[in-house]
């Protein structure tokens, strides 16, 4: 398990390279908008993180990713003028492929079953490090660094809504929030065609699901599972998860952009959804995770 | 002309109620997205310090506008829980009169030719207190406080650039940065279909544009003109004006949803889009003045 000094410390090491994102009133509640970073994701704030802490960066770093991990972990080593490659799926979108090489990354395109081997490979023909998405405790710690900064930020919150998917997140916010102030309630947030969280939950052990059940929600950077790792934190420290429908997840998109003048992708939210459910539940903030959204996705739900 | 000292208290005056906006990295430069405070727009730090420094407000305030303005003085009324009445235009989009009336406000529907006139009569009528779009030292230190933050926030800057219509933005961001740091830039933005300002400084003196040129431009919070107390202020402080067209403001609203996950209006756009113009400059700094935009004017320009 991670512990708040190690959130601390990673926020320290993160300050000078990722947004210090402030909360913005939305509603009744708050959003805060981790799509302003750099690369549009809170990934940033882990990959920092954890690349920062390894003990030998000098052959460079290694992720497979076909998201927003992907373009942190090639931001990140960019930044601190290391290799990095990135295996990518061969059904990436064209777009985040030329996203990841813009940042100076090379990109390997395997078929989908073959990414954890071929990062493999690559770690051990060139002595690189992995930096997996979320089953790490220094990638965990870095985006725990948002739970520090909600409390700083509106002590007076009451519930902390934050989306699931493999639970790196999560598990950093949730360790944060529950070290600090143990009364503030921290909510997964999930689409129900993924709700396998909930389900574990509910089993009081982690339940896994079909990736082509998962794979059905919009939400495509929700479609993983926890680790042992996350799973730990989670059930640990998470009161509840609130799962949400395809149509609210789309409402919500539309409602951040008309409303909040934010772009946000279907899975960045997710917890806004689940927020505007939890009416009563007092003052509530929602983690708006990312916003690389298909340009042409967002069009059709403003036009709507 | 107002004072640095004016900005300051200004700041502390409007720090409970304003987002601290973050800058973000865009391109080589920066942006200051004010397109996320509360009502969308930094109209709402003038109209804050305005109404925060009445020396009666129990009668309420009075404001004419068709935009932003309208719902800063209606936002900035409720929070201290004065009436706040705003005379529109009978052009006024109905989802801007909506906007102003779910802020509690009362609205004024009249012809264009006599907003002026009715709010005067409204002021004289109640004994409340008329909060003008520009023309007011508060309204211009409310507005300065955004200079303030760009300098603390990035010491390194070394230009500015801000939109211009009335000029209130411009004339406080400029003596902010101006009295604390004279070799920063201050650049101002125009559409070129409403360059009176830089026609203004190529002048050496204010130049009256016809209104209905000026209403050409897709920016329709741009389409005003300085006062003789924003004049004063730009023309002591603003280095230079930059102007761009109309494609130039489109595609930088575009550019602003896919690359930094902001939803801008054409007006918040302009100064991204003279920032455009500037490689070469240093280190830039371009204030996303407002997100206002029609969702299907965003919906066209992502589709496209």
């Amino acid at each position: 398990m991670i512990t708040l000094s190690s959130i601390r410390a990673a926020a320290e090491v993160i300050a000078p390279h990722v947004v210090r994102t402030p909360l913005l009133p939305f509603g009744s509640g708050w959003l805060k908008p981790e799509s302003l970073q750099p690369i549009g994701a809170f990934k940033l704030r882990g990959a920092l993180n954890a690349l920062a802490r390894l003990e030998d960066r000098s052959r460079g770093v290694v992720a497979y990713s076909s998201g927003n991990h992907a373009q942190a972990v090639a931001y990140a080593a960019r930044l601190h003028g290391v290799p990095a490659a990135i295996v990518m799926p061969s059904n990436t979108p064209e777009v985040k492929v030329e996203a990841t090489r813009a940042l100076g990354a090379e990109v390997f395109i395997v078929g989908i079953t073959e990414r954890v081997q071929r990062a493999e490979e690559l770690v051990a023909e060139r002595g690189a490090a992995l930096i997996p998405p979320f089953d790490h405790p220094d990638v965990i710690a870095g985006q725990g660094t948002i739970g520090l900064e909600v409390l700083a930020d509106l002590p007076s919150a009451d519930v902390v809504v934050v989306p699931m998917s493999g639970g790196g997140l999560i598990s950093g916010v949730a360790t944060a929030i529950k070290s600090i102030k143990p009364e503030v309630r921290v909510i997964g947030a999930e689409p129900a065609l993924a709700g396998d969280v909930a389900a574990s939950l509910r089993a009081g052990q982690l339940v896994r699901w079909d990736p082509v059940e998962r794979a059905r929600t919009v939400a495509d950077a929700l479609r993983d599972e926890p680790s042992e790792l996350t799973w730990a934190h989670i059930s640990a420290y998470v009161d509840d998860v609130v799962t949400v429908t395809e149509e609210e997840i789309l409402g919500a998109v539309a409602a951040l952009a008309r409303q909040a003048r934010l772009v946000a992708e279907p899975s960045g939210a997710v917890a806004v959804a689940a927020l505007a459910k939890l009416a009563g539940a007092g003052t509530g903030v929602a983690v708006v995770s990312g916003g690389n959204i298909d340009p042409a996705l967002l069009a059709r739900l403003l036009a709507a």
